[in-house]
């Protein structure tokens, strides 16, 4: 399985992804499942992946064909005007790899399906952040909706419920997220270290060096580690259940 | 949708469930999901439920009113001479239950499946967990795996192995319990208040009165309240991300 999230920030985005990728337990294999695209000074985009290791690798095959096909542009993400579009291209390549392998007979157990997380910033607009379906529709964040996640959702959504707010900088906010990726791992085998992680600064449009946060990485053992104090000391000091008042 | 789980202490059992069930979005209820049996003073039973609400309710009454066939008592579970026949009872009943959909021809769009959570004490042995699948089998709770989770199990789960210590008491067994309640909640909509609960007092063959914890309870508030607060204190108190260090 996988574990993604996208955080949109005042100051820009910042996007993780782990590295795990399986078919079957007996079939576990590393995977990178982040992807960037930059122009210096004018268009900055990021991409992280979800679900059938075969189709998203496919859609990003052909993100990066579709730039040496110089007569038709209209599917190139670097050469469209907004997120939006860019959005709409990456969708309807995926509607595209689907229809394939279904006009070819294929129906498979699990049918091919794969789910992406697209952050970025285009010049004269705001940095923005969408959720791109396995129908290749999308929808995009918001103030009250301000972060997505992808894959194995469940086990560390709490956290970022509660624990994500706007204005955190980078190091707070990746901080936060770990700590929702350790939860994930604590729950779940199949997502597991390496994480990879990106930062887009708003108003930059240079897309951070890809960290890779590998197995014995000293700050996520002492993320991991602390909050596992803390939760255990936090819960110690609530009070217990007092079974007279009932 | 349900989270219900059971707790196997060195003192006894918690058990605890919401009691919200749907049929799709727009028809949202409230039912118990939690049962027990008791014969003061050498047998005690309690059964948690998940899925399928109409084979739950039908599993349950079929317990009850083999109670009444005194010709044959092999499918009367307070006849059963271990909790390990008790399991293997209300796992045949299950089975019966689907078979009868299957015969008649019914298969819908979800399988009519649920999920149960059995945990009690029959005199001469120790108090005991079990899990028992759709299929009608079953598995027991052990050092290594103390407590069984049904329903909506992944928000809730890394509290508990975090939190999870078979030497509590069974106020602050509770306590960690509502946590992880607390945390389903936060993330899905369908798990929600009120709260039931039961415990049995090891070697006691005594179910407590069954506790509800309703919309206003206010230690529940507490719980709640407290934990969002620690959870961003304990946060904040972390170390966040050098960027200077990759």
């Amino acid at each position: 399985m996988t574990y993604c999230v996208g955080l949109k920030l005042k100051d820009g985005l910042v996007l993780m992804s782990d590295t795990l990728t399986n078919a079957g337990f007996d079939n576990i294999n590393k995977n990178k499942k982040i992807f960037h695209w930059n122009v210096d000074g004018s268009k900055s985009i990021i991409l992280l992946t979800s679900g059938n290791l075969a189709t998203s690798q496919a859609v990003i095959n052909i993100i990066n064909e579709n730039f040496k096909n110089l007569d038709d542009t209209s599917n190139n993400i670097l050469k469209a005007n907004s997120m939006f579009q860019i959005a709409r291209i990456i969708g309807k390549i995926l509607r595209n790899v689907l229809s394939e392998y279904k006009i070819d007979g294929q129906t498979g157990e699990n049918p091919y399906l794969s789910t992406f997380i697209l952050g970025g910033q285009i010049k004269g607009d705001n940095h923005k952040l969408f959720l791109i379906y396995p129908e290749g529709n999308f929808i995009e964040a918001s103030e009250d909706q301000p972060f997505f996640q992808i894959g194995e959702t469940k086990y560390g959504k709490p956290i970022l419920v509660r624990g994500f707010d706007e204005k955190s900088d980078f190091g707070n906010a990746i901080k936060l997220l770990l700590v929702s990726f350790d939860s994930t791992m604590k729950g779940n085998v199949s997502v597991g270290l390496p994480i990879d992680l990106c930062t887009l600064q708003k108003d930059n449009f240079k897309i951070s060096n890809e960290i890779r946060i590998n197995k014995n990485d000293l700050y996520f053992k002492k993320i991991s580690d602390g909050w596992g104090k803390t939760l255990k000391k936090g819960i110690k000091a609530l009070p217990p259940f007092d079974f007279n008042k009932y």
